[in-house]
């Protein structure tokens, strides 16, 4: 498996642009276009939300039908909370990017972020849409990559290939994240392309391992958006046999699409809101992994862990007291807690000012572990977590002023 | 009812005192006694969370004997996270503090909070025991509130009147609270003294009910701290005749308590760390009170809604988005929101331009109301919030600096 520098068109017959059509005031990209010279099956998973976007609504509709060919995404407007306006504005979009590139309307999904209950400025994304599928070219990926951000503040993108039965095939992908980052589909919108030929149920199979072993274990501030989205295209380019489950071909294509995920949710989490730390918090000894997944939330979600991380304080004792409040019935006295592999709790109680002095120093790097035992079990779980700092309060005052 | 400029000494017969013993660094009042001149019913209630602090653990088991008589509160030191060495220092300094009032050791409590796992200086708080006790005065309230403080800014104490049968019975409290403020049992230490004649069961059920509307609705940052106490002692001395369930004496009581507890959780919210605004976060139209409390807690833990409601942002959309991944299987076409009273989303979408200059105004007030319907119900619940500021984040990374 290799990595590259490339991303979403990577894959053989990928397309993509960006401009900027004016959605966002700043003259930034805010129009980003994807393309398969060809309809292929398509994965998808959707923001667990009940305050679903337009496109949302939309995206799972056209999912019924199982073939992808295009994606068309503006930053800058999140079309929520629009009602039924919303939803019609989204349909009319992807009936002009169907007509320009004559797909089936069906075959064409929309992707939304920004700004949450503002109608979407249909007309001008309409006008730009000639100009966009114009500029569609192999070489698009990184216009299209930064046309999706909102106050990321980089792009975002990757691409791995392998051999399967002597083919190259390659997963491609990028996403934008920044704010609302949280599992169950870590609020963002991330976009995946690939050449292998696969049938759909698989490819969801692919897509939901992957999804959950990446953008559902992050966590920057807790809140998960109303328009989180995955899309993965798949249009069968690279000619290998037809992958089946079980096969080792399968099991390869599941790594290379599971790379792509991981290294596009690290990079999220990297470029969070304000971000200056990334911490792996890793929970062990429960009686479930659900239990230990609920220990590790707790933990990524505090806002006391968080800013004693932006501080650099080794405040074990706020991490000890997420641990209790996190609805699971443990016994303080048999938890173990160690920071970047340093011991600084044992059975419940801490070890004193030795093990402080040392792990003070190991809390000043910019990512590190944080393992708990719970000493009940088997169960483990593990969640990137952030910190929080001045900046992503400043972010988050000032974002639609 | 008449409220007073008093607090926890207002009741007859109780006597406080508060001093600097040494254990903040800075020369800060951090130790404090309250002491009744005979013992009386105690109720009490205890955080929920299951990293309970030493003080904690002995104020349960204190409580199974019912009768209270003093309480010694030191700040700047949680004794959480301290293993049984942390709990025989707690029994050590309430033995000392029983020998010196020549009290039943069951019958005095210790508080305690501050940093998370360090070794209470012992030696240090039993030396200013003897000076503790000579201070005590009816008027020592006031110093006693001072130093169970540890990043608030103000003393909180209020105490309220009433006549009862002929017979003015008076409830006062104290309470600190500032970080780690949430629900259930609300982060922070309370104290609540009462002249009343009152038997334990009907004191508990009380306090219960109290706690419930004020304490429990409360949310800062969403942490539950391990070391979170209300205790209410009475002592009888108001001479009324024994309140009896279902009494009208009985029901002039619990308001007298519940407007005490009330007030002392909405000076908590008030000086809650770095807050600029306190919001009150009503949601109505749910199937089960339980459903719109967890609504209610989603919005109002929202790092997103926080920081746009410090940054006088009316970004109503980021309260939808919580709402949403609240975890109640809410229809979003029909919910309607308000923010202080001005009608801004309807049946789910954004009512425009116009609605939203109005709120715009209404969110720079240091305090209002946001009230959401779900339309689905009944269930009503509600939860003070606050915003995130930057002085919150700078409070909270260098606490233990």
């Amino acid at each position: 498996m290799s990595a590259s520098s490339g991303g979403i068109t990577s894959p053989k017959g990928f397309l993509a642009s960006g401009l900027h059509a004016g959605i966002k005031q700043r003259p930034l990209l805010d129009l980003a276009l994807i393309v398969s010279v060809k309809p292929g099956p398509i994965a998808g998973l959707f923001t667990m939300n009940r305050v679903a976007a337009a496109p949302v609504v939309l995206g799972r509709r056209q999912l019924l039908h199982g073939l992808g060919r295009a994606v068309l995404i503006n930053s800058g407007n999140a079309n929520a909370c629009t009602g039924a306006r919303g939803i019609a504005d989204a349909e009319a979009l992807v009936r002009r990017v169907a007509r320009a590139l004559q797909a089936d309307t069906r075959t064409v999904y929309m992707g939304s972020t920004g700004v949450i209950g503002r109608p979407l400025p249909v007309e001008r994304i309409a006008r730009s849409i000639p100009a966009l599928v114009n500029a569609l070219s192999r070489s698009g990926g990184a216009r299209a990559a930064r046309a999706i951000l909102t106050t990321d503040k980089k792009e975002k993108e990757i691409a791995f290939s392998a051999h399967i039965g002597g083919h190259v095939v390659t997963v491609g992908g990028m996403a934008k994240g920044s704010g609302m980052i949280h599992p169950r589909m870590a609020t963002m919108l991330a976009y995946l392309s690939t050449d292998a030929v696969i049938a759909r149920p698989l490819l969801q199979q692919a897509l939901r391992h992957a999804v959950d072993r990446s953008f559902n274990c992050i966590s920057v501030d807790g809140d998960t958006s109303t328009n989180d989205t995955v899309l993965c295209l798949a249009n069968g380019l690279a000619g290998n046999q037809p992958l089946r489950k079980d096969s080792r071909g399968f099991s390869v294509f599941q790594r290379l699409l599971a790379s792509v995920c991981h290294e596009l949710a690290q990079r999220i989490c990297r470029d969070g809101e304000g971000v200056t730390k990334v911490v792996d918090v890793r929970v062990k000894g429960a009686r479930t992994a659900q239990e230990a997944r609920r220990v590790a939330d707790a933990i990524a979600t505090s806002s006391l862990v968080k800013t004693a991380l932006f501080g650099e304080d080794a405040n074990w004792g706020r991490i000890m007291a997420a641990i209790g409040r996190a609805g699971v019935p443990i016994d303080p006295t048999r938890i173990a807690l160690a920071i970047d592999g340093i011991p600084i709790v044992k059975r419940g109680a801490g070890l004193g000012a030795p093990a402080e002095r040392r792990i003070a120093q190991a809390v000043c790097r910019s990512a590190f572990p944080v393992t708990i035992d719970l000493g009940r079990g088997t169960g483990a779980a593990n969640v990137w977590t952030t910190d929080l700092s001045y900046e992503y309060v400043k972010i988050n005052a000032s974002y639609r002023s």
